[in-house]
């Protein structure tokens, strides 16, 4: 629909006008019938190694409390996307948050949701709603939209966590509020018992009805442990992996069956030895944590290759395959399909030609 | 609105012609507006003891087979239902089966659903729709309406099972279909792996989307184990327990957190040593199955005691609470709740005096 | 599964324990299976000429008031139904009800629910809940479960509409609860405005979420007015008509599509001039009532013909068939089918040979 | 948040290792917890005589089908958006479409979802999916997600209507697909009759089931009547107002009871002559036009006066309250609410002082 337009000096008044009037020719719009998502925004791959080594870094830069810092965070900022979005994605951030021994994160509250996956250390824990929650390797945690959260630290050794949030989304929106627990800021005390929520409702089809029916837009669950996820795993191999799947399990609401937020779905994915999917594409925007293994994935044409914690993200309608290299690799995935979903904007679509294989066309070679 | 009629011959005329034209006079009804449920129909147990003896004994005087008999089965007939209803309730039906090493029961499906709750023996499984399911004593196991099923045992000793079907209420309604899986009867093979259902679903809120979302009417586990339920019973006992209900897990349908089928559901009862809930009632027929321990039941005032594998039913409106006596209790329940949810009847009600606990004025003792 | 038993003394001494012990032999059950509905309870016709002279007569006869009575109403009592069942299916139970000017049926409530589909007479009413709704011929009123409902009639000349109620469901299942308004027995005063459900949410589609979300498991309409389903019914007549239904409106509650209430679901079915439905059978028991026109139906083989307010009532799984003699016909139907969609038992089948019609080999003849 | 950093040379090191690396400082960010929505955009209004105007004097400088413009549009772009949004709102657009007689826009289908609210002309119709839809003054007409449309005018005078549509969220969340019907770009032909889903489903409340039932995400209506939504508003004027919004009604999917599509929903509200609502905000992005009279709103404490057919545009959290001025005035709104719904990010507050109502301490004006 573009248009060359020829302006004559009767246009250009008008167009001088309507402009000044707050008003836009569409005719004058020249890309504005992309006929697919158009692919500006790249994939892109965060190594566990320099992430770390910043992250440790960081500790002595920049302590926690050094002129108000409350949290000691390096969000992952993908560079392709456009200047005002300071995501991983159009919808998703992923940051890295390190605590030290004996520190704290004082609790507060937002109406962006959160996701914690574990990474390293022993005797953090999440305060959510007044319930401490243990972290460990491989488990994540819930701070769903709106529910007071913090974080203390009593083991020896650093913690380090990678954040999901759907900050890009719902500030991108402008619908966050924000709000501190108390002033001067503090953690939020624990008026529950550790881990309750997994004690309650940690077989999800048990179900403990008479302590009181969950109707949160989330799930009651709050966490989801590492090794009763990675049982169920391997549970499933003994029948034939998802072409483009692998072997996949969504974390579920067991109230429901549906995502454990309405902004985020989490889903872990078991890449059997040698195991290598078919490509796929879907609307979703979809972060990957390597939580086990090393391999390497094909997207949109370029390899990504990846070792344990590394992370990396797949935009919007990008042709995605993952191959495990060497052993089994497990990657954590967490992505916007509850949105699609809910707006009933859901597609995805499968590679049809070459076995299902894109050719690789170049290497994605991160920054030093 | 008893109305005393006195019969004048016009008055008789007329009568007499609207009963041959198929009508009746609603004001000659004198029962038509009880205030609430009537009670006609009683609470019941049938012990163990009892019930054991008399299935080892239809071993000898009926072996299946003899004369046409597929399934070796005493039914629990409520004898103050009305005549026409053979049921345990008047929706559900409690029936004992045993089968020996070696026996088969061959496949049919009906739209009547069913439950299976293990009792006793090791070997035994239950074909569901083409999928064995092991049957270990605590477990249960569901053929929904119009699946296929039918048993096998390679064990060395008898099994012996409760079933509780809907059959009093779909049959009650004429609404049975009833179709055998061949003719000769015949077991129907196994085309799915062994407990597959609970490789795949059973870690209810870990969902293994991408094998297909199940959208039947009822839970796609099949099978219930009770392991693991015993084990997510005792994780709720650092809790204060439920004063109606003890420690209470309802098995729910991982994709929906609904009941596991649409006419019955399933709940396992945790009764630590010496509690003794507090005096409830609702509008469900519930039958209750000594999973565990012993102890005594106060039902519309009449106390009924119990031991391990006894079974009682406590009809729509009765008055239960019920008691530890020794160790810990643990009751299986099946009733009809998701139809009085479904049709929007559902209510209940707790005992407001003398410390929610009835005056038992009588005991039931079993007829020898 | 019929077993011709040879009753040994063992066996027979077996037989007498277990019938002591509220036992019973499955094995003895030669009738257990049925390989569909069984076809017992008969389709049955209640013509409108004897309804009607049957109705005024008790004006004369049975006054209301009389010894108690509180309302004039005679219930069609199908005598093909088990005795225990005093409805016209085993579902639902259609009664005719007169009201003379100036009478006054005071107000209860009870579980079942009930709707009026008014024949003759203008100026009457029910108060539902407070708010009274105008009754003409051809609308019909819900008064669901557990509402308060009276009726008042303030005309010139008699009322009479037809009563469907889910009594043989509900109070066959001992689910029933009663009660009176008040004591002595009185009529609830309105304290809504007149049609005032109609005047919110009379245009389906256009909700005044202002006024409340109505979140009552039944539709917030409580009446439906004839002329405008018989406007929308000609609506569709531009179209070619469903070859079983004619032309079909299903009455439904706005704020979810659903049926009007959760155990009886209406609907509205023009057969234009010469037009004759093909065959087809379906779980529910209907009640039809001819609002407009003549016809017959074949029901099961039997010919029905009918013509203006006869009542006739189709059993499960009978198959029926329509058709208009003269000019259009209108049916209102009532149904059960929400109760089976709810239990997941809901199935239908069409008739495959013969063009969809059944060979009628007998007529049916009201008796006079 | 905020934090002085003193960038010593290791320090600096640092932050340019990191921007290199694609990551970035969480304590860096100064903006990052607004304690609610920002405010940033402002509420704005687009008179109608200079629209009109506008649109007049466009069919002469750039007629239809010049250098390729399909479509004659001037899309409302509100100036305080950030420079990548084009919209009125975050999420929200609204423009002006002018239709010369004999005039086609040629069909196409966009993931994007449209409303078209009809201001002036007869004759003109949009054909969606083969249906063509009657476009008369006060009637808007659904364009959902992905469906073919295309518009064409029969009539003797300009069809001037106002466009709604997500582009701001669906685009801006790179989710956009677009197709054209052909090429060359042609009119879809109709092959369903004209409005054929007025004549189904016109009468909400009954559905013609037999028909098909509806599982599509969006209303089957396509279309609402600006008649039938004008007399459903003064059949409530009997009631009392509510105070915040007047008397409204919100169009609704007659099988669902939810919105008309999943990312807009649609209402209308009546203000009777004199009536002023007291303030409210809320978490949407909603546009109002003026169906009909004039008045004032006051948003986030400036005064908007408006008459028939202007426009504006009430963003996220903004306080608004409107008043007729003069005789009765209906505003039609279009806004987010459903995706605030289907994220469980909406919330609401109302005015607690003054009487609910704000200061107004500016007016706006719009430029010339």
């Amino acid at each position: 629909m573009a248009v060359a337009v020829e302006p004559d000096a009767r246009l250009k008044a008008f167009y001088e006008r309507v402009e000044r009037q707050s008003l836009r020719p569409l005719w004058l719009n020249t890309s504005v019938n992309a006929s697919e998502p158009t692919g500006e925004v790249l994939p892109w791959l965060w190594p566990w190694k320099q992430m770390r080594a910043n992250m440790y870094e960081a500790c002595e830069v920049m302590p926690v409390g050094r002129d108000g810092a409350d949290r000691r965070v390096l969000t992952m900022r993908n560079p392709t996307l456009p200047a005002s979005n300071h995501g991983s994605s159009r919808t998703l951030l992923a940051a890295m948050q390190l605590v030290k021994p004996g520190e704290q994160a004082p609790s507060h509250r937002h109406t962006m949701a959160a996701l914690r996956y574990i990474i390293e250390g022993q005797g953090g824990y999440t305060i959510v709603n007044g319930q401490p929650l243990t972290m460990e390797p491989g488990d994540f945690v819930l701070t769903p939209s709106w529910c007071w959260h913090g974080h203390a630290h009593e083991g020896p050794e650093n913690m380090v966590w990678m954040d999901v949030l759907d900050v890009p989304l719902v500030r991108g929106l402008n619908w966050q509020f924000y709000e501190e627990y108390s002033e001067p800021k503090t953690l939020q005390p624990a008026d529950k018992p550790r881990d309750d929520s997994l004690r309650r409702f940690g077989t999800g089809s048990l179900l403990p009805h008479w302590m009181g029916r969950q109707d949160a837009p989330y799930s009651p669950l709050f966490a989801y442990k590492f090794p009763a996820t990675k049982e169920a795993l391997y549970r499933l191999t003994d029948y034939s992996a998802s072409p483009t799947e692998g072997y996949a399990l969504t974390f579920s609401n067991p109230f429901t069956g549906g995502p454990v937020m309405p902004t985020i779905s989490a889903s872990m994915h078991l890449l059997t030895a040698g195991l290598h999917t078919q490509a796929k594409r879907n609307m979703t925007n979809t972060l990957y944590h390597v939580a086990q293994g090393r391999g390497h994935s094909v997207l949109n044409g370029q390899r990504f290759d990846w070792e344990q914690d590394d992370t990396f993200v797949v935009p919007t309608w990008c042709w995605q395959e993952h191959a495990a290299d060497g052993g089994d690799a497990i990657l954590f995935a967490a992505s916007d399909a509850p949105v699609l979903q809910a707006l009933a904007l859901y597609r995805e679509e499968t590679y049809a030609t070459d076995g299902g294989h894109q050719p690789a066309t170049s290497t994605f070679t991160p920054a030093s």
